[in-house]
């Protein structure tokens, strides 16, 4: 898009050449056929050795740019509506279903309802109004999705697997695979055995639920596996059979929850933080970062960090050690020769 | 089901409403339409406020519920045969080839095998008697399946993986990705390379092994990657190239094993745990959550914690080091004003 | 393969039995059938107690062996030839669009691109010359997929993605989903919200770059996520929205970058670090296994270890900390006893 075109758009002017604009870009990141934009004082020298093509700036600002200029009252904002012109555009997916995509005759399919190429949907599932089930997705026997959920390609929900209405999940998402579970111990005769619990149960996702790339959710050993609704996990997170996420939560990339654990209202887990299993995180805790959280949080404490997870004055301290070390070193040392 | 028709098959009697119940939950998280269970008088208090609509108690209890009752002798062993009933039925996966699954004529399938939907398996390939590929799985030339082995939906095998008897791989397992492994350096005039160094070797996974949703493990640089009989791989744990178990091991959820490394029998490694690569782990030897193991463990210490791991005594001491130093700070101050 | 035969392939002469050799293998881990090899008179006892059935020596040492030798001037030299003789053959990849990929009209393929079976292209996306698409990938509207790029099966690229060439993307890999991005607050009436931010950018990966199994890379806020040339990308890796990766550099097993965050030229990210989102880590930093990174790094420590990550002088005296207090307890018990 020309700079001149984008300029009328946004409702500014354009000062410089009238380059062709492409993509969206901080100031350090852009390069020739971005736009970018400035509205701190404090960048201005970002603003000097920018790559942009074209820069959005204040009306009121004398500062120059290397490149050409469109100014706008609000940059920020100005941005956010050029990205989305910008943005490769939604793929379109109309209601119907794809020739090769075989949908057991006894499926209920609801009103609008889109499924992509190649996906195989089992007998007895129930498809929600509007649901969009892209390619190459795999919904087993007797699960429900609600309306308006979006399953991108390449998602596995597996037999009995419950799903709220509008919710998303991102290619490769994995829910209701066997729980880990096993007994095993020695035969009368001496013998190692390692037996498979059944896992008899399965997954349910509340309403409004976002799930990211290839994270995975284990079916119940028995009754369900359950992440309430609103809650946002990231890529990559791994939630254990018997999990009751309550909802309103965010579970962040490669964090883990372990089997049976109960995770309260509005809490968020940092990325790659683990909690155990049989416990509970009660509503609103924070998990930093890492961190490793052996047994139930009541709530008194609202952010744990490290492992095992304490409060952050604790962790701060704990950092803290080897220089408090060697300063007890020193006087200790000092001491020791005063008395001799 | 109703409640009557249940107890009739748990050999039970019902006291209350004859309720509709649909699954098993915890006293706990059960809600309408669940049957839950309680058989440990401490959790007496539980059944009193369980939204359960039935519940199985002892026949000697004189308490009461806020819900339906069946009087069970066993109610533990009683909940899990209900959890049975309840549970979305196992896929039926009969003996046959699906009509849109691409089977290369040179492939070897055993008697009853099932493969589904859009699976590719290709030349060479041999399918052990038994063998369950569900839909949209892809098996490379010349991997061989033992009997028995169910795979799951969307598992890739790559050329050569040999794979035992009565596994079972679930949804998105990677097996024989080319290892990580490059050299680098500089050449004669300055500019750096990168190379790729070929990954010839292959996946190896012995009987009974089973692995979990998005589990990865990569193909020898030579030789092959051992995964030992019995072995349980969690969800989204990383086995790098040439990596042996040896077998009865258990891989908890998101650890990973690093290049070359030997994992004993019986060894336990949990979750986030990270063993490094081209060191060995002792025979029954435990690598507790998020530890980090960068040297071989003998097995004279059975079980390791934190990072680097050490014994459970020396970690918890280390955890203890704050109060410890403060206890020191004060007694060092009391000590200077003593000396002056 | 006749030991006879691979001696003479080998340039070498065969002392024992004529074995049939089928695959190669360190002289522990060796079995019946494997080729091993040894060219250091440290591991000379390891070849007493080798299970291979032929093991590659140097011509001058008089050392025996309890199967076949092949005498070759560079054992180790002889083994990388003999394991590339003995692996899997790599699968024939021929130029041509397998019948049930479903390839849109608008899309442009290269001159010799193979597509393999149920995969799908969207439409006005542009395939380089000589690129190898496997089985039963996804590539949305509008991506470019660079010259020589090989894409194995089961791969995911959203709308937008642009792939440079001569890359190699494993099996599972996400590129392209949702960056992890809301507003949450509460409405005027007390109730919580929780509003998706729309992911308007794309990823962008540039020139030889390699990406493991299953590993995710988010599309960006606005702009692109990028992933600089010659990057080599391990498995279960997380790269989070607006990530900007210079090049050069290795991110290796389950390590995860936080959005924002820039990593410089020639860096290793080694597995299960964490980074932190909107920082810097300058050219050529190493982030050691399972560091935590909170804060930029300018380069003035060249690797840093721990959580919060630091020298490896500091993680090294924080290691040794449990010592140095006990040492200086009984110090201070000295002490007081003397004092008093």
């Amino acid at each position: 898009m020309k700079a001149s075109e984008l300029a009328k758009i946004l409702g500014g002017t354009l000062e410089g050449d009238d380059v062709e604009l492409a993509a969206c870009g901080g100031l350090e990141e852009a390069r020739k056929g971005d736009l970018s934009f400035c509205k701190d004082p404090k960048h201005v020298r970002l603003v000097e050795t920018t790559q942009a093509s074209a820069v959005l700036l204040p009306p009121d600002w004398t500062l120059g740019a290397p490149c050409a200029i469109i100014r706008v009252a609000d940059p920020n904002h100005a941005c956010m509506a050029a990205a989305k012109l910008f943005a490769p555009p939604e793929p379109e997916r109309l209601p119907g279903v794809h020739a090769t995509a075989i949908v057991d005759p006894s499926v209920k399919l609801g009103a609008g309802v889109h499924v992509g190429a190649y996906t195989v949907i089992e007998k007895g599932a129930e498809i929600g109004d509007g649901a969009v089930i892209e390619a190459q997705v795999f919904i087993g026997e007797g699960c429900k999705v609600g309306a308006g959920t979006h399953i991108y390609p390449q998602v596995t929900l597996r037999e009995g697997t419950i799903v709220g209405k509008g919710c998303i999940f991102h290619c490769g998402v994995r829910l209701g695979g066997d729980g880990y579970g096993f007994n095993n111990g020695r035969r009368e005769d001496g013998s190692v055995y390692i037996e498979k619990i059944p896992q008899l149960g399965i997954v349910e996702i509340g309403d409004g639920v976002e799930i990211g790339s290839n994270t995975t959710i284990d079916r119940a050993r028995i009754g369900r596996t359950y992440i309430g609704p609103m809650t946002k996990i990231d890529n990559l997170v791994q939630v254990g059979h018997n999990v009751k996420v309550k909802g309103y939560s965010g579970l962040i990339a490669q964090s883990g929850i372990a089997g049976s654990t109960e995770i309260g209202y509005g809490c968020l887990i940092w990325a790659q933080a683990g909690i155990s299993g049989h416990i509970k995180i009660a509503d609103g805790v924070q998990v930093g970062p890492q961190a490793g959280v052996p047994q139930s949080l009541d709530g008194s404490v609202k952010y744990v960090l490290g492992a095992p997870a304490e409060s952050m004055k604790e962790f701060g301290a704990r950092t803290l050690l080897p220089k408090m070390v060697a300063k007890l070193k020193a006087e200790v040392k000092e001491l020791k020769a005063k008395v001799g």
